[in-house]
């Protein structure tokens, strides 16, 4: 491939998402959303214009990067501490609820198994693809409308970090009973052992963070220290200890997000993330859905399996936000929000894939699922708030376009 | 390649450009020296952390992009035209000096060889690889200390884009005696319908972008469609036209550098450059230099290939720039600030290796000249600023690191 055809790849997502940003925005959905369509629509779906390349694939991933990071520096630490407990009951019924679910849906399909069989494996790995949430999307979709830092806000971001830390421990069991040679407790030991990890790194850089922005307020090198942060602590997550890369973002953000400096790093993450990373990752899930290989059995299976998916993690995850306290209408919001998936649940279907636990026809249901739980979610979220800040007005905070 | 090696060379590569530019600056140097060393450290010359893979290659090219986009948007079009035909002057002449010092030398080393004889053409293909100027490190150099807008800057970059084109204009030259299939002439056609169609397109947008900045000050559409106006000139210069990409990008830059929004879409594109491409470009140089397969005669060859290459366009340059009546300092900045060589170089000698004209060892010398030729220009450029400033102090412009 000649270098510049990156150009061509470029011009055209980006004119592309913000043309159908700026259009869903009129239709009163996220832009987002826009920005999906208009990756179905340059993409191999229906125009072809835009193939899904390595490169992209790579932007894609710096892109999710940027979009944690910036969701962690605009975390609240004491509302994350506030939220934690409730956070996490809700994050456990997020995960077992789905995961049950799809084991279930596939059994209703495929046929009853005994526990313990290769079929049972194989239904209960169908619900551990349910279990991982993937909030950068809704991440997106709270920022633009101004409630990130809402109590709704954290407790989503604070749920999804733990399901996300969950689910992957859930994967490792259920690929560990498949392969005796993962050690289960190895991967329990890693995840405690990366939480130690952030935990004394934290207390360093944040120190290292204060006394530099102390002598260098809103200088370049404070972004730039803040974004290799960022990175390396993504890199050793996955690297080092097996967990996913955007919860090692995530917490580098959480890291910094006390520092004096925070807003002023975010901004410029969000001037690298709304110009070219944030439309590569969102129109790079449009470009990756091709629909030539569906036939009818696929079909009934994945509209199942997508509305299985949403509604599971609704009801878990909705339930014990409403057992929790919160208000019906807040309770749904967290339902909702919750609901979305996205590269996670990708990489676990190809871990799965790689040690013969799901076919690759099963790819075009959880690629549904991550586009109908796109779209949905942020449309959703939108009603849902337009309903509660009617009740109680509040100050919009919107941002421009 | 797992995707999370990525973020290790990123980190790495920020790191070790911001740490090391700092460093240069406080050594009185310019950044990007420190920059292109930080490359050489990290890269196989030394420690070998970070290897040159596609992803970071295609990231540099972007990086060439903004940061030649971002050449233009500061241009000043009214010194461009009065700039001009003297630019054009210290073009010409820096092409043809260079073109036969490099063909000579050639022949001093394998041998005086016959007109339109094989090595006759390999000896001018030697010349050729030293035409093309690349004013990226120069650029960035004089935004540094603040003079890129000055008559020198102004000179200089005129001058680099023209002798950009005479030197793809004689590339196709030289291989079409080569190879009688090229039509010489329709490169010449090539070149000049690429300048019509930039003076229409170019008519067209900028009075598209002063409606739309009227309307959208300040707002992130004007720098997104710039960003991208941007990546399709590119893209359709090297494309439709046979022009060098990086010559797309910079015109796109003179289009809108009178738009009023103009500062904004730089300052949005100058965080883009500085946090992330800006640094992998510049360090990218040094990654590509391995030392490994060094004999002598190459090195005897490399270090008068080197010296020759800087001489002649110093010479070239220099003595037109002295006879278009600057002043001695001043025609030893603009010829030194020639006297870079990058990408292009290697894109040369990269087509002359697929036509057979050159081999592949010259591209060490090509690699060695790019990287003394990086490394001496803004030292040398620095210290002939000083020297100036001295007589007639200015307000120096210094940029926050």
């Amino acid at each position: 491939m000649e270098a510049y055809t990156i150009f061509k790849d470029l011009a055209i997502i980006i004119i592309a998402a913000k043309f159908f940003g700026i259009v869903a925005r009129k239709c009163k959905a996220p832009q987002v959303v826009g920005e999906i369509i208009a990756g179905l629509i340059i993409g191999p779906c229906i125009f072809g214009w835009v193939v899904q390349t390595d490169f992209l694939t790579e932007m894609a991933e710096i892109g999710v990067i940027l979009l944690m990071f910036s969701a962690g520096l605009e975390t609240d630490l004491k509302d994350l501490m506030k939220t934690g407990p409730i956070a996490l009951l809700i994050a456990c019924c997020g995960v077992f609820v789905p995961l049950i679910s799809g084991a279930v849906l596939y059994m209703a399909f495929y046929g009853v198994s005994p526990w313990g069989s290769e079929s049972f494996y194989k239904a209960v790995f169908i619900g551990t693809i349910l279990t991982a949430t993937s909030v950068s999307i809704t991440v997106e979709c709270l920022k633009e409308m101004g409630k990130l830092k809402s109590q709704v806000g954290t407790t989503i971001l604070s749920a999804a970090i733990i399901d996300d830390v969950i689910g992957i421990v859930v994967l490792t069991f259920v690929v560990g009973f498949k392969n005796p040679d993962a050690n289960q407790m190895k991967v329990v030991i890693n995840t405690l052992l990366f939480f130690v990890f952030a935990i004394v790194i934290g207390f360093i850089m944040y120190h290292i963070f204060r006394a530099f922005d102390e002598r260098y307020t809103h200088r370049r090198r404070v972004p730039i220290a803040g974004f290799a942060f960022c990175l390396a602590m993504a890199y050793v997550a996955e690297k080092y200890f097996g967990i996913a890369d955007i919860t090692g973002a995530y917490v580098a953000g959480i890291i910094l997000c006390s520092v004096k400096d925070a807003d002023y790093i975010e901004e410029k993450m969000d001037i690298n993330s709304y110009m070219m990373f944030g439309p590569i990752f969102f129109v790079g899930i449009g470009l990756k859905t091709n629909i030539d290989h569906i036939n009818a059995e696929i079909l009934m299976f994945t509209a199942a399996f997508v509305v299985v998916g949403l509604i599971s993690k609704v009801i878990g995850c909705g339930l014990m936000a409403k057992i929790c306290r919160f208000q019906n209408n807040d309770a749904l919001k967290i339902g909702v929000g919750m609901m979305t998936r996205g590269e996670v649940a990708l990489i676990v279907a190809q871990k799965g894939l790689s040690v013969g636990l799901v076919s690759s026809e099963f790819f075009t249901s959880v690629i549904m699922l991550i586009i109908v739980s796109s779209i949905l979610t942020p449309v959703l979220l939108k009603i849902l708030y337009a309903k509660s800040d009617k009740q109680e007005p509040l100050q919009p905070e919107v941002q421009s376009a």
